[in-house]
């Protein structure tokens, strides 16, 4: 059995960034790491193009009557901007502090390897293990995922799995291992106002007509209740009822709101009437402007009536909103609501669909749940258990990730998310690192989940 | 006498860009050649320095029974940027299409030697002409006239005139001159709201905390009734009636709303009730947004809760408003309105007060006018009347320019004010001229008025 910790820093070592052309060689690097370690592990590998990166798919047993789990990953990082703050360089991998450093270390080359060790292991001790396994590591997670659904799509008869398995969440501390289980989708708009032909002189021509930073204030103005509701028809018809077994697994993660408001560094919450700001950012959908502009934005004083404002708009979504219905309702209540005088333009941006699973002897679990899916839940929480003498939680979370909703709407797998890395991985910024011990108790419970599936009680 | 066009050459050649200290050169030429040529006409001059530009004073005639006129105007220029649309050199003036071209032929340097021209030739023809006459031409017009109303206090005595005499506004057409006798005020302020101590995961947060966009946003809606009145208690309470002879005026102008929104690129205008747009320009207060900022701007989506926002406001203000009362109400509304749950920071910027001047024989003109105003305006329209062959039009405008309210506020001082740049020539842009046609008619409306408050018949 190779040794995982040797071998992460091998793939740290490949400057995979898949924002930057430059990093081509660290790509091609990265893929020839995966590829070859799975190869060297048993797996018939392929190396698949897409329209920019390819995504690798290995695969292990073939046996139809087998259960069939895919392991995603991604071998993709961030660029390691800005430089200058890294007290090692970012791709040359440094253990120190229980903890492997490098850019990537956390997301996702550390908890990739966790899985590719457990099943290295596995393998190794149980050459014919009856169970069925499809490596699904991707080159586009950090630029979104672009080309992942049409490969998806492309590959459907390949993928046909019982579930997904993977790391690519996040925990609060080394003791508590959370299981994602739910994400909220994403709907991004633009809204522009567009008043005069140019800017004009506010001495001159003030007081004749729509000034459009006046028009979009209005209009954004109108889409939130004093108590902090989204104030559009129908806006929270499709949202699910929070279970009582949700909020109850909430509070057990112990968050205190003092310490998120100083955190936040803000005096008060600005949450819907009914639930905690922990519970709103994981329950509730959103309408947040992420950016405005319009006229003069430098220093001083500039005496113009902008020709144009622009604001920008997403909304987080949640089960079983669709980003479809919830667009249409959204622009027929801008469009509703246009204040005249300006020209308004609504240009739909990027979406992704709200995603949730309900682990097995939940209040609301479908009653039509895969017992494979439910087999692998029940496995995880027994394993995590053991290892960190500690259950899981089950936990919703507030962002979103577009490709653990395509995988369900393409392929109909649920995803056994099992957090891996911590908020002082610094994942995206400078002086990412990885804890070697979650590494080393990973491996452990993803090795007996597989066995588990393979060899049931 | 001097040939004022040649003078004019010369004037223009000087390169006078107060806000270009890489002008230092021409600025310096500029106040050599208008010291020059009122010593040579006979004035005592001073050229009289302030923190940045000098102001340079010429007194001619010093029995104290003399009526006293103030003839003010600016020897600085707007930039020349961008150079590569100047059909001829900025610097460089060429005469043809019976106009002079060049930067400042228009603004102000043409209309200042029309009153130059005209002074010239009465004294030449009437040297013991029963007039003081001083001179005020200062070098920051075109940079805020920052030092100017410290200058006036300073020299306040000296300046002790009946009247100021000056050209620096526009007229609609060669044959339609227009006394301007009114501008607009100015109160400017910027608004900032922060939110969370810095920007944020719209997943991870979103649906905790208030959005600073949005806090602005509510805000800035607040300030506008539907119908396009500005929506602060106490907003109109100072503002004049608009008297019928002034509507009557404007009208005479001859405007067309449809030529109105046609250039302006609109569909419709936003006035409030019982006003025209050429009315509310003029005679209304406004509260205009200028510019607002927050959050991400770029292409495409960034899922961002913006750690702050902020927006420029400027409010027009109409006679009888003052920038302190007004900015005490608006500030106290917008007080009473923030949001909370973030920090709203109120910032004053600079301010101009509005300034109005009837003239003699109207409804509410006040019974203490002075009679030299009085006699000069009529003096006024009379030469007009003769040398256009049609009478001058009264109306205010809808801009602000602080000097003449500091000049009013300081010295006392209300302004005749008559319009000799046309809207072809082109001030503040590449390739300005001024019409000769005019500049001739101007000076010898100019010499009338002069002559005719020396000798009233």
């Amino acid at each position: 059995m190779f040794d995982p910790l040797e071998k992460l820093k091998e793939y740290v070592r490949q400057a995979s960034v898949s924002a930057d052309p430059q990093f081509k060689d660290g790509m091609v690097g990265a893929q020839k790491f995966v590829a070859t370690l799975l190869r060297e592990m048993g797996f018939a590998v392929d190396v698949i193009p897409t329209e920019l990166h390819p995504v690798i798919v290995g695969t292990h047993g073939s046996d139809p009557r087998w259960p069939h789990v895919i392991i995603y990953g991604h071998y993709d990082v961030q660029p390691p901007d800005p430089l200058s703050e890294w007290t090692t360089p970012p791709f040359e991998p440094v253990v120190k502090q229980g903890r492997i450093w490098g850019r990537g270390a956390a997301d996702n080359k550390g908890p990739l390897m966790v899985h590719l060790a457990a099943v290295g292991r596995l393998l190794e001790n149980n050459p014919q293990l009856p169970l069925r396994i499809t490596f699904v590591v991707e080159g586009e997670e950090e630029i979104g995922s672009k080309n992942f659904k049409s490969f998806l799509v492309k590959h459907k008869e390949r993928l046909r799995g019982d579930f997904v398995f993977m790391s690519d969440t996040g925990i609060p501390n080394p003791e508590q291992i959370v299981i994602t289980v739910g994400l909220r989708g994403l709907l991004a708009l633009e809204i522009e106002a567009q008043g005069a032909r140019t800017d004009l002189h506010s001495g001159l021509h003030g007081g004749a007509l729509m000034n459009p930073i006046q028009a979009l204030a209005e209009l954004c103005a109108s889409l939130h209740t004093p108590e902090g509701r989204v104030n559009i028809p129908g806006f929270y018809d499709e949202v699910c009822e929070v279970e009582p077994w949700e909020r109850e697994e909430l509070r057990r993660l112990g968050l205190q709101e003092k310490d998120y408001a100083d955190f936040l560094g803000i005096e008060t919450f600005h949450v819907p009437p009914g639930y905690t700001p922990f519970e709103a950012i994981r329950y509730l959908p959103t309408l947040e402007f992420n950016g405005i502009e319009g006229g003069y934005q430098g220093e001083g004083t500039k005496t113009v009536i902008p020709s144009r404002a622009r604001v920008k708009i997403s909304c987080r979504l949640v089960p079983n909103q669709t980003p479809e219905s919830m667009q249409e309702i959204i622009f027929r209540a801008l469009r509703e609501r246009a204040p005249r005088g300006v020209r308004i333009t609504i240009t739909p941006q990027h979406h992704a669909a709200p995603y949730v699973v309900v682990p097995p002897g939940r209040q609301n679990t479908p009653p039509d749940q895969s017992p494979v899916l439910a087999r692998a839940f029940r496995a995880t929480d027994r394993a995590v258990a053991e290892v960190f003498a500690k259950p899981p939680l089950y936990l919703r979370e507030g962002g979103s990730v577009g490709l653990i909703a395509d995988l369900k709407r393409v392929l109909g797998l649920d995803a056994v998310m099992m957090g891996l890395f911590l908020p002082e991985d610094n994942i995206h910024a400078p002086n990412e690192s990885f804890h070697l011990g979650l590494m080393e108790k990973g491996i452990k419970v993803a090795e007996k989940v597989l066995m588990e599936l393979a060899n049931p009680a």
